[in-house]
């Protein structure tokens, strides 16, 4: 029995692909003194990875090359000499992309895979579905009538954001990539309307989307999306702003022309990211875990199956090829 | 004797020049019953003037063509069929480009000669002071021992965000256009350093001035050096944004590179304008008063003589050829 990794084995300029991870082989870890070691049943694959590659300064340590790839799992203790983590407990670790990781329990939560999927721990009821709720609360501070939109409305984050703006008494408005997840956002996930981005003239389905206005964008894309929602924002609108997916291979797609629109409505942007506000996960993590259970906040996933896999799943995720959470199955 | 009034003759369509503007004459008006007539002494001259000629939306009512131009004056009262406003008053109204101006006490306050000098209720103890005040305390939130940069330095905001920034205990940066400003800066106001845009190499002047980045940008231009800005800011720092003079005559030199900044570094953006919190004028007021009665809040003044030049001077404030608050004496 091995452990296998995928490492970070050359630094992207602009696209990313396979060429620049390397999967290897190694010992299964075992447990020192005080620590445990978690074999992944899934692992997270998330746009903010892609910043983790650049050797530039960003809101997070960036990962090393030759090292193990970041990245958050779920799974089964199956070794500890820890006595707050027994063998058989269910977790959420960030052990990265690899099949068994040690931990001395730093930054690792119990997880009751019995109330909700285990898989849920990575998406709704995890690290994108507090984003969600951080960003919506904290910095969107919406009020039933207003109107919210969420770009990748489909993805782990923007499908949760919609849905607890539903709850809230908002209009909820998508903005995804194509017919089929468009669809999904309004039919299944219950926003009341979805723009495709894809389809042209984005300027003309905001307005017809958006009737009143918009009150509050919450921002995962940034670029030439976040430039046409500035035509659209009311006065005293707010943008919690938490990816630049566009911009991800370059940043200079992410040039903003409506700056004026800032002063003429007093907008309130801003930048965050959900590990500032950690006093917030607990509260966010009761409330989207009963809200899962209850049915009232739905999730699709996109599972690659095996280690091996990853690469590929990520390179598509910042495609916009998933569908909902993109995850990498290991069990 | 007559009234002189400046109207709004035509609206730009880029830079403003004195064609746009129409000197008449009419007759002195008299006070309707809970009127008063107010003698104006100083015409006060503020970029955000530019933007109510355009006939765009902004975040308040355009000028009106053919009326008098809007705007902020002191005077005294020289007619009164109001119980609240007596002959012989000072007061702060917002009589517009005239000599004479009647109103009903909305919007106007009574004034106090003696304890600073009137003009100064157009400046430091009035909007532009204010606009410091609640751009500085409620948005940028200063810390003492953080870094405080504000462009246009040396104008009517910029003075006092400066000062105040450093009676809060903060390093105070300003950036201003020229030697002669940013000596003045310096040397009389009391920041601790001064860049001068002009002078090229913005970004390196930058980094010297901020040794410890920037925690607070309050920004009364935006365009380029709001740009240069977002390479110099620390995590979690503020950008009170209250004006964009460099983009008033064509909106697309606002457009923003930079916009990472704002994810990498968790920005928070607030648009404003210091009507939005008419609430915070009276302590905003009281404190700005004290300090210039106490010297230490000090404001230099570029005051242009008669009504007839009022174009004139607001066209130099427009391209920075004022030094401090711009005013027209009246008497």
């Amino acid at each position: 029995m091995k452990n296998r990794q995928i490492l970070l084995a050359a630094r992207p300029s602009g696209a990313v692909d396979e060429s620049h991870f390397k999967l290897v082989e190694s010992d299964i870890p075992r447990a020192g003194d005080g620590e445990f070691v978690v074999r992944a049943h899934y692992l997270s694959l998330d746009p903010y990875m892609r910043g983790r590659m650049d050797d530039a300064k960003s809101y997070a340590a960036k990962a090393e090359l030759n090292d193990v790839m970041v990245g958050a799992a779920v799974g089964e203790v199956i070794e500890s000499r820890n006595d707050k983590f027994r063998v058989g407990d269910f977790v959420q670790t960030r052990s990265g992309w690899q099949e068994y990781g040690v931990s001395d329990g730093s930054g690792v939560r119990k997880v009751d895979a019995n109330h909700v999927p285990l898989s849920a721990y990575l998406g709704a009821v995890g690290m994108p579905g507090v984003t969600a709720w951080i960003g919506l609360n904290e910095h969107g501070k919406p009020k039933a009538g207003e109107t919210v939109v969420v770009s990748a409305a489909s993805g782990a984050v923007g499908s949760a954001v919609g849905q607890l703006a539903k709850l809230k008494g908002c209009r909820a408005v998508g903005i995804a990539g194509g017919k089929a997840k468009c669809d999904y956002v309004v039919n299944e996930l219950g926003f009341d309307a979805c723009v495709d981005y894809k389809a042209g003239n984005l300027d003309a389905a905001l307005a017809t989307a958006c009737p009143k206005g918009i009150d509050i964008y919450f921002d995962n894309v940034g670029g030439a999306i976040l430039d046409a929602v500035l035509n659209h924002v009311n006065a005293f609108s707010r943008i919690p702003l938490c990816g630049q997916i566009s911009g991800y291979n370059d940043p200079s797609v992410l040039a903003i022309k409506n700056m004026r629109s800032f002063l003429v409505n007093r907008i309130a942007l801003r930048g965050f990211i959900v590990s500032d506000h950690m006093d917030l996960w607990r509260p966010a993590l009761a409330e989207l875990a009963q809200l899962v259970h209850d049915g009232k906040l739905k999730y699709r996933e996109t599972i690659a199956q095996g280690l091996e896999n990853a690469p590929k799943a990520f390179i598509g995720l910042l495609k916009g090829a998933n569908f909902g959470k993109q995850l990498v199955k290991l069990i």
